[in-house]
């Protein structure tokens, strides 16, 4: 089973937009046992989009395209697939039904504009949009291949995509099941990583497949499995005491896909608070963790101390640490987290000061000079770190570091 | 002028890393007044390379390739160009001097995996990747047609395009150039801006423009001049006067890609500082203008709020406010705001309380409600927002209205 995504749109074309939309569908294409060959991204016009259709039904069996549905759009994508399959539009009753509830619940009128879009081509079949008005369309080619037209709008894509393109698609094939599981490792480059697991790696059997996917300093390990429909499922545990065997002091986390969802579902868990005191990485832990519904049940707040005189007054950080070792040491980072802990009152804290550069690094303290601390009422652990040049790599890489030391005090303490 | 993308690479395929690369080329080919016609995203296969490589050079004048050229990758690219110009991979002698420098420089050996690097098609002009081992190639193809394969890696890819393929281009052909100015437009909906300014709109001479790209709760108007090389730039502020005369009210800048890069252009430029108090945004706002280089110069930190105790300790909110009339409320946000602006002793701040859900809705205050502040030495101002129930997109709003809000006090007052 093979797909091609074709992505119709001048703002994806000329890089206004970033695509996000085919690495969504591609990922829950593959999650159904769908492998994706091929993604296009063509501008808003008939030829292209009728000649990279016929490309897409030639070398896949679902061809799954955005985009080009908007009432703006003078309909250009309905009427090429009304041309490729030789049929007409029609006003669909559902559609329509469709559309008029969503505008009497905004209080807007229906404009003959609007109206527009519950029309359909007549040989396909309407699946419902819940969330917008552009409807999503199923057609059936010959050779039993499937093309399915979905707005180009992310959330409205995704729901239709989980709702009802996925659940037809596998109604409609046989496919494979794809099981994968996720291994959070920290503290290793990834070449190391592999020669220290190649050992385990080559006894994995031949359906068991292993992805490295590094990101900021932290290495996903993606183990999937397929398997038929209606066959067991392979034990991927399994397997896992073997990799703990050789990398366990590496491994901070499973099942999640950042360290920040990973801090997040353990401190939930737990029943433990955070409090952040963050310079060099300016807020994006807190705002990290903040993105995640739920994060207020453990994070009390954080202060950001960019400048020396907030890391005195709202932290505590004495002024003679910092005229002694300066903003970017041991000395710091410990007075900045005990600090940020005891007067936010946590469990747990986190705290950064580093260089992230360009500007402000000296022969001692390069740019890329970064400490992060995690601090219990316990024990305070301070780790130095050498980053780059290169400023939105050293905060991510910092982020992550300071996420890694805390899951392992978590996990200590626990 | 028209180019074809093709970004190689099953790591972009499966949906595991987003193509930034092609909207990063793409919109340097506009720049450079070369239209993208197709982005082709494809697997790391022969076949495939070819086909799509063919497709390319068949629509369009140039065809940029990336990826698939790094040592563990079998050099299925080089390959598969070797056979498709009739050529043979040769060792090029500058390839490999820049491979041992960058080898030597991380102090690592070099291995004849990494000497690999350095062989290139006989046919193609190699051009240096100072950044990286692997090489660029510039291939001239039947009909003046031109490829060049690039290393997907980020970086890399960007500093080729800037500084050898697109110079080279514009050598090669004669190209027009193009010039944008952005205006950046906030607190008006895109329907009611297009409305407002479509009189002045109408009036624009053929050779400019005008997109509108709306992000969370901003819109950036974009005007595009194109004109051939050697003649006269148009000139594109001439024609600001008659957008302001109709939509002055709304717009907060030029000139910027981001409020965020406003808010920075602007504080740096008259030496004022800045701190933040954030609950619903939890750190956002302090990590978009921290993601800027040079941020210290001005924003001296913030405190991330999230639990009403933070907001009593470390703002000084007071306990009867939160009492009274709630954390999501006038009275707490104007107490945040003027909290943090005495604490960190700044000359603005900001303050954002809210609902940013799924949980935490009454009927009263549903999901999506959020006070945004603006304090400054003269005056308080407090604004009520009602977003929907999608957990970021009222993040990014807030985020963006609290910049606009600040930036329209920074015009009041300078």
């Amino acid at each position: 089973m093979k797909a091609t995504l074709i992505n119709i749109g001048d703002e994806l074309l000329i890089g206004q937009v970033v695509n996000t939309n085919a690495s969504v569908m591609a990922r829950m294409l593959i999650a159904a046992g769908i492998d994706v060959c091929g993604t296009y991204v063509i501008g808003d016009n008939a030829a292209d989009i009728e000649s990279h259709l016929r490309l897409g039904l030639q070398q896949s069996d679902v061809v799954l395209m955005t985009g080009g549905l908007g009432p703006t759009k003078d309909d250009i994508t309905k009427k090429t697939l009304c041309r490729f399959f030789n049929s007409e539009l029609v006003e669909n009753e559902e559609a329509l039904n469709n559309v008029k509830r969503i505008f009497a619940a905004r209080g807007y009128e229906l404009t003959p504009i609007n109206r527009a879009q519950a029309l359909v081509p007549k040989c396909c079949e309407m699946l419902n949009n819940d969330l917008g008005t552009a409807p999503c369309m199923w057609f059936e080619h010959e050779g039993g291949k499937i093309l399915v037209s979905l707005p180009g709008v992310p959330f409205e894509m995704e729901w239709l995509m989980r709702n009802r393109v996925i659940p037809k698609l596998q109604d409609t094939f046989l496919t494979e099941t794809i099981i994968n599981k996720n291994i959070l490792v920290q503290g290793i480059g990834e070449s190391f990583l592999s020669d220290l697991i190649e050992p385990w790696e080559l006894k994995l059997p031949e359906n068991i497949k292993l992805a490295y996917l590094p990101v900021a300093g932290m290495i996903k390990l993606r183990l999937t499995a397929r398997y038929p429909e209606n066959s067991k499922e392979p034990d991927i545990s399994s397997f896992l005491p073997g990799l703990y065997a050789l990398a366990g002091q590496y491994i901070v986390g499973e099942d999640c896909e950042t360290l920040a969802e990973l801090v997040h579902q353990k401190l939930t868990a737990t029943g433990k608070t955070l409090a952040t005191a963050e310079s060099c990485t300016g807020g994006t832990i807190a705002s990290r963790l903040t993105a995640l519904a739920g994060a207020s049940v453990y994070f009390k707040g954080g202060v950001i101390a960019y400048s020396n005189e907030v890391k005195e007054t709202a932290l505590g950080v004495k002024h003679e640490t910092l005229a002694a070792h300066g903003a970017v040491s041991e000395e710091t980072v410990r007075e900045m987290v005990e600090g940020v802990r005891g007067r936010l009152d946590s469990d747990y804290a986190i705290a950064t000061t580093g260089i992230a550069g360009p500007g402000g690094g000296t022969p001692e303290k390069p740019v890329g000079t970064v400490w992060v601390a995690v601090a219990s009422k316990e024990k305070t652990v301070a780790q130095l770190m050498h980053y780059g040049d290169r400023r939105q790599q050293t905060i991510d890489r910092t982020v992550n570091q300071a996420f890694a030391m805390l899951l392992r005090e978590l996990k200590n303490q626990n």
